[in-house]
């Protein structure tokens, strides 16, 4: 099996080949030239519909507890899951920083646990694209559902929600302030609030709190205890009604359009930003107003537009 | 004194008006075309050169409270003290979440300090080009140092840390695993390491373990215990030092280049984009593959070059 090659490469991911899954998704997270002959292959071929789950809420409440968790019920359903982990990393050393998540090390010798780190790296506005593209590869490879979870709050998972069907937003008492925070902006993003650790001290002041929340805005709201594995039933159970509920309203066919838009939109900017980059590199320094220096890049590259033009339907070929 | 009036806004800015401060750095914030005008404005103006600092780290960590007391040393120097706070917020709700934040309540009636919260929204991209904008706006109304705080670790964080002269990573003990994310990404970005709450289990531990990360990479390592105030003097000589090293290698021209660069990047692909998105809703729902959608929104935008360059003309007189 030759994996160099697009159409095996792509084979490989249909016939649920790990090694070819991940050699698929790192050459869409780099954004290497071979990714574009893979998917364009993978996007003429019909994909299955599969649902996908966004895991957002503050550092320490227990997301990659609850994440396993959530595998192993789905396991225990027969399943086939998919994980995308969204982690911060820096814009020099570039790649996932932890890896393929040690934390998911539970599910690491289960085959039909398909686990994948992606760096949010420097690329901003690129992560729709590159985490959209993972996710089509893992419903072809026979995922689903999708989970795609996230370290920290931030405009990361602002985008995630953004893409996923439902999402899930896990908070956890004794977080300090930037729970607050996620509070007022989050919780509108999400379809179903988990209440983890509710056990510990400060809980069930939490969850009454979200309770109302919940009620306020039409929300499900759950406890959990993740790491002893209570709750996770019901929070499976509040998914599917979640998922039946959005599906009933229009609602999820109207999220699915907006994250293709928001796809779509982040591609385009993708496409365009190393060209603008290197526009702006050949002009030498900037000095003065940075928008004047902006506009001024556009104009360029309004008037090379015939060249932008070609270079991209260079690359669609 | 009429502030709807550019000339006029400006010129209450230069002379530190808390009002005229607030709301030029709201008409960027929210992209109102009459920032544009007073933009225009600003960048004919000779700037000084001032300082940024940016505070960095994992929520739980005491950024705010080791910015408030930044802020009481920079006082206690007389200068004037700037504090652009990165929050993470909802695409829907939009705004700061935090408005001014409560949390710098202590310096709140002090005139020589301006605070101003800036959302993340959903504008991907847009982040370094208004902050960029609310730096020069204090730096004009005689800020300087201008600290930029962050809530959180994630995309947001990494502009702000492209954006800043100097960077401040501030870790605590007890944070869970999202420390050693941050460790191996965040770190290469900071120019000093700070543990905090140095009193608290663990702290020596913490230390010890980013003292050798410090001496690998060069960088400066504080102790300090914020609330307290302690190692705060310690901590401010610490990015004085490392101002002056950065300056005399190059490094700081370098990266205010990189800054400006950037800045220039996001200002064009933030102008670019509210025309892709238009162009994509005119073309009516997305179907099939996204790439395949983002090029012929990009041919279709080549062909409206004309167009284009027009638009971007009109918004600059």
């Amino acid at each position: 099996m030759n994996l160099h090659q697009p159409a095996e490469l792509l084979a490989a991911v249909r016939a649920r080949n790990p090694r070819a899954i991940g050699r698929a998704i790192s050459l869409v997270e780099d954004g290497a030239p071979a990714a574009e002959a893979l998917l364009d292959l993978l996007d003429r071929e019909a994909l299955p519909a599969v649902v996908t789950v966004g895991i957002t809420g503050p550092g320490g409440a227990g997301k990659s507890t609850l994440t396993q968790q959530l595998i192993g019920h789905y396991r225990g359903l027969g399943r086939r899951v998919g994980v995308v982990a969204i982690d911060p990393s820096s814009p020099i050393s570039g790649g996932a920083l932890l890896g393929d998540r040690i934390r998911m090390m539970r599910h690491a010798t289960d085959g039909e646990v398909v686990v994948r780190s992606m760096a949010t790296r420097g690329r901003i506005g690129g992560l729709c694209a590159s985490a959209g593209a993972a996710v089509r590869l893992m419903a072809y490879a026979g995922c689903d559902p999708v989970i795609i979870e996230t370290v920290g709050v931030g405009q990361a998972e602002i985008d995630v929600v953004r893409l996923a069907d439902l999402t899930l937003l896990v908070m956890a008492p004794g977080l300090g302030d930037d729970i607050q925070a996620m509070k007022a902006g989050l919780v509108e993003l999400a379809d179903v609030l988990v209440v983890n650790k509710c056990d510990n001290p400060g809980a069930e002041a939490l969850a009454m709190d979200m309770e109302q929340v919940a009620r306020e805005r039409d929300r499900l709201l759950r406890r959990t205890c993740a790491t002893e594995g209570r709750g996770i039933a019901e929070l499976a159970e509040g998914l599917e009604t979640a998922l039946a509920k959005s599906s009933e309203s229009g609602e999820l066919a109207r999220r699915r359009q907006r994250s293709r838009e928001a796809e779509v939109l982040d591609w385009a900017l993708e496409m365009m930003r190393p060209r603008l980059s290197s526009l702006l590199r050949d002009n030498g320094p900037v000095r003065g107003d940075p928008r004047l220096a902006a506009r001024n890049l556009l104009e360029r590259l309004c008037r090379s537009a015939a060249d932008l033009s070609n270079g991209i339907s260079k690359e669609s070929t």
